[in-house]
């Protein structure tokens, strides 16, 4: 970085404080969001209440002591935070469990192994206690699956090799496409009379680093094993399969899925001061996966819920329509959070004007995806100027986030905080999903849009 | 992160295409930049090429037994980037060396010793043999210092404690502001008679990392020790001295500056095909300071330099004006890369119709700062919907880069890569500058952004 500067910093600023002016004309939302974003970059607990989430607590899948330590520990923060009441909402979730000792080997020619970097995908069944072996066929996609049929299929072990397609700028849209081989592959496979499934790893970059996720069998077809490898693993696979036409794969997993079991959303709610019966939602979800940390996913959109009321109180900005933040339990292997959610709304007829969700990471800014009608959109596309020095450029339609979309059922305009995608397929489901791989300004960053953003909600409605 | 996505990719991506389409009406523009995205996005040598610099060549301070490691492994990058002509421009470099065994503390009120995580500031003269120790007087801006005066400082060590501004949301405004205390604090104090000066390292993060960085000296005043300490250590040092009045200081340091040593800047060009006299400059610098591998600084802007003529090459596109990518010598402690190249410039005549500099970090793009006529700023702005899609949201004037930025003397409009700037001064000129804190993608997508811009001046001319 250049040496002495000469002015570049202060040169590069000018022309958007200038169009801020232009767009806004300093008026009081800009300077009422300046302070929101002054106090979140200087005093936001959302770093130190995600290095204790992190680090304190840990993995907090659905169903695990974890789970419950993080609900406690949450519900501390809000209180922390100045919310006027913390309160648990009882939801059933999805207890599954990995066991102990996962493993697998490739046999090569030489009768040598070649110990795989593996892990169970998240809700499959585990294998008997012997593990399985059979020979690898791989299949690019799901249509090669269905051409090859039951003939080749029958008593294999599918190899879906579907790497993440490097050209999509946004990497969830490569998520979306090329995670059919995790999402419905050993269901497919099933059908061809498959006796487990290895999927490559949906990530970003060749580590050798697996990454878990949820798969969904189809009650069809058998129940079979299922296990991710990473992607160094998957392209090694590759590479050997054709130099050689036949290669073993042996696996054993230890997965046991228990009945659902009771648990909570942790919800801190501030009153609304004009129109307290509207709602608006800002939320995460809690529980992680069971092999990192949650840090990016998510427990950063979390943290950044808790933030929103955090800085509101601090300025002492009452909103005049109810903010509540929504930790949501179990979004990543069941959606029983998200349900009960909707179930209280609907029993209590609330009335819920606004649900945002930051479930894409804690990085840097960039948008909001919208989910709602156009009126609405335009609405929020109205304040893009005012959140434009603070990195957020894009409102545009599309997703929200999965524990805020059953909403959609009582016509709640939605959206999604959408941030840099760039990194967050590298560290997806996987042990590299820790705290470090957070940096606190992009997260502070994150929160600041995210309080902008609900404030001008709470105030001017949707 | 959610569970079966529900499309959402797709939906998120749709306003995007839709957008891109009426700006752009899949112009042939539109086509070829989507195609150098995916080249650079699947095929890229980037990250590849800088994990030989940061790990095989490492730190390269210019003057160095690495700094013409890092020439020749550069010349060899760019000739197997495609380059048609790869050479060494002779320039003179600042030839500093820390020497070893850095060491300091601070006495504290039981005689106990607080060892200081430091590093002297680049280019500062070393201490006596025995090292230096006083009193450490603490200031917080250039006001303060000047008004404690003579009376107070003189023989003391001066403590500049000033904090980067975290309200900055671009921060290399708060560096530029901030940055004073490293810059010209040492040269300040020596003017009212310290003997020493510890500079509160310029970081954005908390931690125990001391960041380097050049100091300038001021010839009518004396020369005096200069060292910077940790973030952490900075803000432990400000609350002791407010518990205790008087607080020692000792540090010792072991600098050398030696005559100006003669070194290269590293070119590959890529003649063109309709106005081969008319040049245009993409580039990085080469050297790094010697506490880390120089990644973000500026490892990334280098490679990504060679990075856009690989993919023209491999794209085969010729350019209709000459394309250079330069690697920089000294930039961070002389600029005397920089100089020889706008000299040979001058000496041959040449006609410099744009310069683009990489030297804000790989981080994931978020613009360009021009630094041009507003005409020619109108121009590159009727770029931007072409951009878009790859991440470009901003075209403002502002400034370039110190490498480039001596052009301005022949009238070469200019430019600076500026990608998000959150992540960077954690890094910046530390030990944690290595090649584990980019991100592939990140860097990947700077160099796509990087060849589509130098490609549209290519074609059009400015």
């Amino acid at each position: 970085m250049i040496l002495f500067m000469r002015n570049k910093g202060f040169l590069q600023l000018l022309p958007l404080l200038l169009l801020a002016a232009n767009a806004t004309a300093q008026s009081p939302d800009s300077l009422l969001i300046k302070r929101i974003s002054d106090e979140v970059l200087v005093n936001s607990t959302a770093y130190s209440n995600l290095r204790y989430l992190c680090k304190k607590v840990g993995p907090r899948l659905s169903g695990s002591a974890n789970a419950k330590k993080a609900i406690d520990a949450t519900a501390s923060m809000l209180r922390a935070a100045g919310a006027d009441t913390v309160y648990l909402q009882p939801c059933m979730v999805t207890h599954w469990e990995r066991g102990p000792k996962e493993t697998g080997y490739i046999i090569l020619a030489d009768k040598s192994k070649h110990i795989l970097k593996l892990t169970a995908l998240g809700n499959s069944v585990g294998t008997a206690a012997a593990g399985i072996s059979s020979t690898v066929i791989e299949v690019k996609n799901m249509e090669e699956l269905s051409r090859l049929g039951e003939k080749v299929i029958k008593g294999k072990i599918v190899f879906f090799n579907i790497a993440m397609n490097p050209t999509y700028v946004r990497t969830f849209n490569a998520y979306g496409e090329n995670g059919v081989g995790r999402r419905s592959g050993p269901a497919q496979a099933a059908k061809y009379g498959a006796i487990g499934a290895i999927v490559r790893s949906l990530a970003s970059n060749i580590d050798d680093h697996p990454h878990t996720g949820a798969t969904q069998y189809n009650d069809s077809f058998p129940k079979i094993p299922a296990i991710a490898i990473s992607t160094a693993d998957a392209e090694w696979l590759s590479l050997e399969l054709r130099k050689k036409m036949e290669l073993k794969a042996y696996f054993k997993t230890n997965c046991t899925m228990f009945p659902d079991a009771p648990s909570f959303n942790v919800i801190g709610e501030m009153k609304g001061s004009q129109f307290p019966a509207e709602i608006i939602t800002v939320g995460g979800h809690l529980d992680s996966w069971d092999l990192a940390e949650g840090a990016h996913d998510d427990g950063t959109g979390c943290v950044q819920s808790i933030e929103v009321l955090r800085a509101m109180k601090q300025l002492q900005l009452r909103p005049k329509r109810t903010v509540r933040a929504v930790m949501f339990m179990n979004e990543e292997n069941g959606g029983g959070g998200s349900k009960a959610y909707l179930a209280a709304a609907k029993l209590k007829n609330e009335k819920h004007i606004f649900a945002l969700e930051s479930d894409d990471g804690g990085f840097t800014p960039r948008g909001f995806s919208l989910e709602m009608t156009d009126a609405n959109i335009q609405k929020m596309k109205s304040w893009l100027p005012l959140l434009y020095n603070y990195g957020i450029y894009e409102m545009n339609k599309g997703g929200s986030g999965s524990d805020v979309e059953p909403l959609k059922q009582i016509g709640t305009p939605l959206a999604g905080f959408a941030p840099d995608s760039q990194r967050y397929f590298d560290y997806h489901h996987a042990e590299t999903d820790v705290f470090e791989a957070v940096s606190k300004r992009e997260l502070d960053l994150g929160a600041a849009n995210m309080t902008a953003l609900i404030w001008l909600v709470s105030e001017y409605g949707l």
